[in-house]
């Protein structure tokens, strides 16, 4: 499978891996390729600079949003929630059309102070927005409410635990299941919410996520959701 | 000990049961007992009136907001969210005063429809505008991530799963920790989040609660951190 991975941060860089380890073709979009490889520092979050990572990972492609949105099957979108609609934007609707785009970013608002907070949130979320813009493309909310690298390597986190899929359409779902069961995920840990406006609920797991990533000290935990 | 448990929903009569049948006194609160009693009909939820609950409680008692935390040593807000600061402002602030208030209700918001959202949110929580509200005393946030039955009773839900505190006082969270070790909670699996502004991060769970109780299709579960 070809995949565009919208986001040249950390999550980009993880899901791009990953998926390259697996066979499929994979190319990074950004928003200006040259500006990407042109920076030598690490950014804001200490992100080392993409340059550095890319000799590691050549079979990764990087190119624009939209050179990786018309080569790929399957899009993911990576990038940092507040600017995911600018990104798929640039990486234009009809690159989009008729395409599974799986959302793995949360709408992270840092302009309210620390913890960060959410917007859109509680009677919208940027899974339905991304939908709402889009309405072509088959969004499917997931992955987003653990670290990357829990994400790609489910067995760092002992017992078992969960993702979701949110989304409305069945056989997105189904495509977003088994690609997850690829990463590691057993079907059985992956819960079907049911039509993307779910995806609130789980982009509202991220201010309890963060504090227990205070509280625990470490991000190599997850959500299991114990039933009687 | 005593306890006063505001509102005569369903929370408030199985959270009431349970600290009567641990042995402690127990008063529920509500606006009007003589209304409360008075009321024949199932409520909007299918509630059984009061007056039918009582006679197999008959040691738990019944008197207004303000009878009840006075006469208590611990404070229970069981109340609709929405009713919250209504109902404790009719407790009294004096009767609060340096008393542990263990809120485990949520402000569920109905006016924007179903499934309900949450008002306060995201910059703000329930928990907060009850511990601002009434310095003195001693809020915990805890048991409202989970259906009133697994509250009392664990034990419902297979395996190991978490309930969490947050609040400003060490000892009053030891003092809700205690509780909850009688409740049948091991003490290991109750995570402290924090201070009181991370009840934001519990309240926010509510959503995907919501359309968990809806794919599972039953009420009997509950969060657990799977960790590494």
């Amino acid at each position: 499978m070809r995949y565009a991975v919208l986001g040249t941060g950390t999550v980009g860089r993880v899901i791009a891996a990953k998926l390259a380890s697996l066979g499929h073709e994979v190319t990074i979009g950004t928003r200006d390729p040259q500006a990407t490889l042109a920076r030598t520092e690490p950014d804001a979050m200490g992100t080392p600079p993409f340059a550095q990572w890319q000799p590691q990972h050549s079979q990764v492609r990087l190119g624009t949003f939209a050179e990786a949105a018309a080569f790929a099957d399957i899009v993911v979108n990576a990038t940092a929630g507040a600017g995911a609609l600018a990104a798929l934007e640039a990486a234009g609707a009809d690159h989009l059309d008729g395409k599974v785009l799986l959302d793995i970013a949360n709408p992270l608002d840092f302009s309210q102070g620390m913890p960060p907070s959410l917007n859109p949130v509680n009677t919208d979320s940027l899974g339905e927005q991304i939908q709402r813009a889009f309405p072509r493309a088959k969004v499917v909310k997931t992955l987003n409410t653990m670290s990357c690298t829990v994400m790609v390597d489910p067995a760092r986190v002992s017992g078992e635990h969960h993702t979701f899929v949110s989304g409305n359409d069945p056989d997105a779902k189904k495509t977003a299941t088994g690609l997850l069961a690829s990463f590691g995920w057993p079907t059985g840990n992956v819960i079907d919410l049911g039509d993307i406006t779910t995806a609130r609920g789980t982009e509202m797991l991220l201010p309890i996520w963060l504090r227990l990533w205070g509280a625990l000290g470490h991000a190599d935990f997850n959500f299991h959701i114990a039933s009687a």
